[in-house]
């Protein structure tokens, strides 16, 4: 990280690394709906899918704002958790579990980004931007309302989990 | 990803990820500690240093339980998070804005880790291992104690960021 002077600076990385992070995301959640067995499981992921691309959006109002460009940083934390939902995608074993294992991936997604928009809100508060604040709050909230949906979806998804793969690690 | 073909292997799966997770932060937090500037800060990260130690016990203790071992598994989104931390540690710029994203940071770890250990803990739970359950509800309600404790030193922290560097990102 090279030289930030400004609160208002730190904003600007925040905000161009959550733009980083919803690209990847865009990228990432055609694949995992296609890898998505149960049907609530793939509409989900696909709703958020077009929820993504409004965050993407936002995000670049709030940078316009703060007369900066999205573009120019990498997050590297998504990088690695969508990493984690390809080992989900490429699972080897009974449609549930790979279920069960792609809503474990996307709820570490959508927790990484509540705490992100977090930490972003509070500096745009500080700062003053209320126009940011309220564009960062709307995103914020369709992230936790999209963790709160998961595990619902979870309840099925595991119990189906459990009956298709039995209790029983060594059972093959 | 191989093969994984009963719910308790995914737990096992997850349970290691943490583990990897988990022994990866023993190692960065000494470094945000010592990056630190506010008082309350430095002393938040140095007691979640000594949480961690424990939550790496917790871990093996499950994975005991289900007679797997706590070795094997990188977690890639920890490694990401990991290097968020560097980037904070290597802020060139006011002390009080290091610290803002050091907090920032710090949150994004707490938000995967609360994410990953209700996963683990959801599927416990439908697994019937409540001596598993008991364990991560443990190491859960900690890891949400610490962001919550980190979200009131952000009050102050980012205050002092404020005034540290002005309300212009074009100062300098």
């Amino acid at each position: 990280m090279a030289d930030v002077t400004s609160l208002k600076e730190l904003l600007i990385d925040e905000l161009k690394d959550l733009y980083s992070a919803e690209t990847q995301l865009v990228k990432a959640l055609p694949k995992m709906a296609k890898a998505a067995s149960a049907e609530a499981l793939k509409a989900g992921f696909l709703e958020h899918l077009e929820q993504t691309k409004e965050h993407v959006n936002r995000l670049e109002e709030a940078l316009e704002r703060l007369e900066a460009s999205p573009k120019g940083k990498t997050c590297p934390a998504m990088k690695g958790l969508v990493e984690e939902g390809t080992e989900a995608i490429d699972l080897d074993g009974p449609d549930a579990i790979r279920d069960a294992y792609l809503i474990g991936a996307a709820q570490r997604v959508e927790h990484y980004e509540i705490a992100a928009y977090g930490t972003a809100r509070a500096f745009a508060e500080t700062l003053g931007e209320a126009d940011i604040v309220e564009l960062l709050e709307q995103t914020l909230n369709e992230e936790s309302e999209t963790d709160e949906k998961l595990t619902e979806i979870a309840k099925s998804v595991n119990t189906a989990a459990l009956a298709a793969g039995g209790n029983e690690a060594e059972q093959d």
